[in-house]
């Protein structure tokens, strides 16, 4: 049994919450000065666990083993939404960095190489960094990142004190990436288990629906010559809501977050009305059915209304699974050392779901308090944060031990 | 048959629009220097017609006749909504000064009075004018009412020019107000008929009804963990329009005219959901039977749902009955005179609203093209305009002949 040092977990995690340190919690947006301050600290930390540090022209973070042949490559991202929470990504790079040491001090051979991708979190591009370092960045995504107030990435390029390189996967090295996450959800914390192991990241599709119809005055024109574009959305709203437990499974999620009327006037029928639908799903066939079922409900509300319809795709994340093998042998590492676990989805988006595509991917969840997440209240009790750890510390090992690393490639 | 100078009409109405012309339409708001220009040259055109007109302090008009006895009033009001139409309660105005003219061409000794009240669009305070004529207007309203960009009433007054005093009812004298006015919706002009008696005006409820929940992650928040209040208030507005045929009558008109979720993000779980509902009817019954239903059904969702609802009246107009003797006369001569008709309710607040709580009131409507209004593209075919106007010339001369007048008070 491998043992890692709770106090140097702990404490790395603290120090690291320092940089950008908001209320409880940290606002460190990638490319800010904080979060290039963060990542210098941890190359820092990683010389002295003794892994190179690597930066690349955005800022990630890789530190490399000394050990040659097959290495597992654990890490998410230190970067954070505004205002956002102290563990987050920051938990997946620190955990990558305590196995690092506990295997090193354990004696093993095995390589282990530790990395924090740029902007996750979208700042400037959604898993900018993680794209990069698999060579999935195209010049006119780059071309397009800019942040919410409109600040282009080119202009924050090139970072001061980086190198002009590019970090990448190494794909005669990296066989596997291991990513350790908040759950983000209140499941593990509600049944009390402190372990979640991620069958997959789900695929996301997000529509805007939108209603045309005419504005009109809401006490003068009769109920009958009225081409009431928000009656009609409302209609389709409930019937989406209504249908959804039927048309998905189970594990689907859906959510109508946002809706408006226009011109929004109490006495003005609404001349156009507009809702944002996303729902979630594992499967590709539940998430194109799904799919397939709203626009024949659209069409339906189409035809039964006096009012047009739009859809508008808005947002398209295809779901990934996780290694099934590695799943395997997670689950009996878990096993074998009474881990109590459960296995879940995984409803929002990590770098494991870009590095994915390339090297065999697992995730493992410890519990967030209050399914708080992206928000300064985000927390973990230390307990489960050393638990979880240690975990992933020996279904590492067990990765070398089992012979499955060596069975890579 | 009293026949009215269909030049002199249509020229009056025209050169009204010349003040605060915009587009095709007019935006003259209460207190503008356009309105009051507008006032100005009204009060001339009375003067030519004999009447004398008197100034309030807040720029409402009346033209009195020197003819002593029963006299009946006319008008309606010469400010505008912000672009909005030229017709408008400037129609019931100069309808007003050409029925004074032509009864007095007609030899008739009939009374006739004409008024353009102030602020009725309620720029400043809705139906200023004609509250402060019947003696309604309280202290704390008027310190209360403000422009929309939050000027206040008080820093408009005392207006240039106008006297410090009141224009008010005298009910010796006023023993009927009859208001004319574009129909604002599209019943006349779908059935092509010319001529609209009003049966009354509606009454209206509003409220914003709230639904609290609780912000969750959509992707990372089981189904049956969430507390949505977006999905709970979509259930509920299907449920209030499935309902309101039912729980009103044939004449109701409702309408969900704005709805807001919070904080309105595609990826996270409504936590407040907002929406106003508003509904009119006639009949203060229906009104009571509509807000008991409504709030039962809130109540039903609320106990169905894990949200808790807050229920915010935002407004309150009483409904007003036409008076039945003045609806039999004015049907009286239309048809003995043969100008096709139908009663309607009016489904929009009017200055008769005010008036005829204090003395017998009287509306009529004339077809709005498109069944627009408070737009630059409200418009009215000459020929109706011409029309209708004969047509009040010929009721308000048979309320004389008729003894209608004499039989008051």
């Amino acid at each position: 049994m491998i043992k890692i040092d709770a106090d140097r977990l702990l404490g790395d995690l603290r120090r690291l919450s320092e940089f950008g340190k908001y209320e409880t919690g940290v606002d460190r947006t990638a490319f800010s000065a904080e979060d290039i301050a963060a990542r210098q600290w941890l190359a820092g930390r990683m010389e002295e666990a003794g892994l190179t540090p690597q930066f690349d022209r955005y800022g990630t973070v890789l530190g490399r083993s000394g050990k040659g042949g097959k290495a597992v490559l654990l890490g998410s991202h230190t970067d954070t939404v505004p205002r956002g929470g102290w563990l987050d990504g920051a938990l997946g790079v620190i955990y990558g960095l305590e196995v690092a040491r506990a295997l090193a001090e354990a004696g093993s051979d095995a390589a282990i190489d530790v990395i924090s991708f740029q902007d996750e979190e979208g700042t400037f591009l959604p898993c900018l960094g993680s794209k990069s370092f698999c060579g999935f960045l195209e010049e006119a995504e780059l071309a397009a990142g800019a942040r919410a107030d409109g600040l282009p990435l080119a202009s924050v390029l090139p970072l001061e004190g980086m190198p002009d390189r590019l970090v990448t996967l190494d794909p005669a090295r990296h066989v596997a990436f291991l990513e350790a996450h908040i759950e983000q959800g209140p499941r593990l914390i509600t049944t009390d288990i402190g372990l979640g192991l991620v069958t997959g990241i789900v695929g996301i599709r997000r529509f805007r629906i939108s209603a045309s119809g005419e504005a009109n005055h809401a006490g003068t024109t009769p109920m009958s010559m009225r081409k009431d574009a928000g009656a009609s959305l409302i209609r389709l709203a409930a019937e989406l809501l209504e249908k959804m437990p039927e048309w998905g499974t189970a594990e689907s999620v859906w959510n109508i977050g946002a809706i408006e009327f226009r011109p929004g006037a109490p006495n003005v029928v609404p001349a156009e009305a507009s809702l944002v639908f996303e729902y979630r799903d594992l499967s590709d066939a539940v998430i194109a059915r799904v799919e397939a079922k709203m626009r024949e409900a659209v069409a339906a509300r189409e035809a039964a209304d006096p009012v047009t319809y739009a859809i508008a795709p808005m947002g398209k994340v295809d779901p990934l699974a996780m290694d099934p093998g590695l799943q395997a042998a997670f689950a009996a590492t878990a096993e074998r050392l009474d881990y109590r676990f459960m296995t879940m989805p995984s409803g929002a988006g990590h770098d494991a779901m870009i590095v994915g595509k390339c090297v065999p991917a697992m995730m493992m969840f410890v519990p967030s308090i209050g399914g708080r997440s992206h928000d300064v209240t985000e927390n973990t009790a230390d307990s489960d944060l050393i638990r979880g750890c240690e975990y992933l510390a020996n279904a590492t090992n067990d990765l070398f031990a089992s012979g499955w690393v060596a069975g890579r490639g």
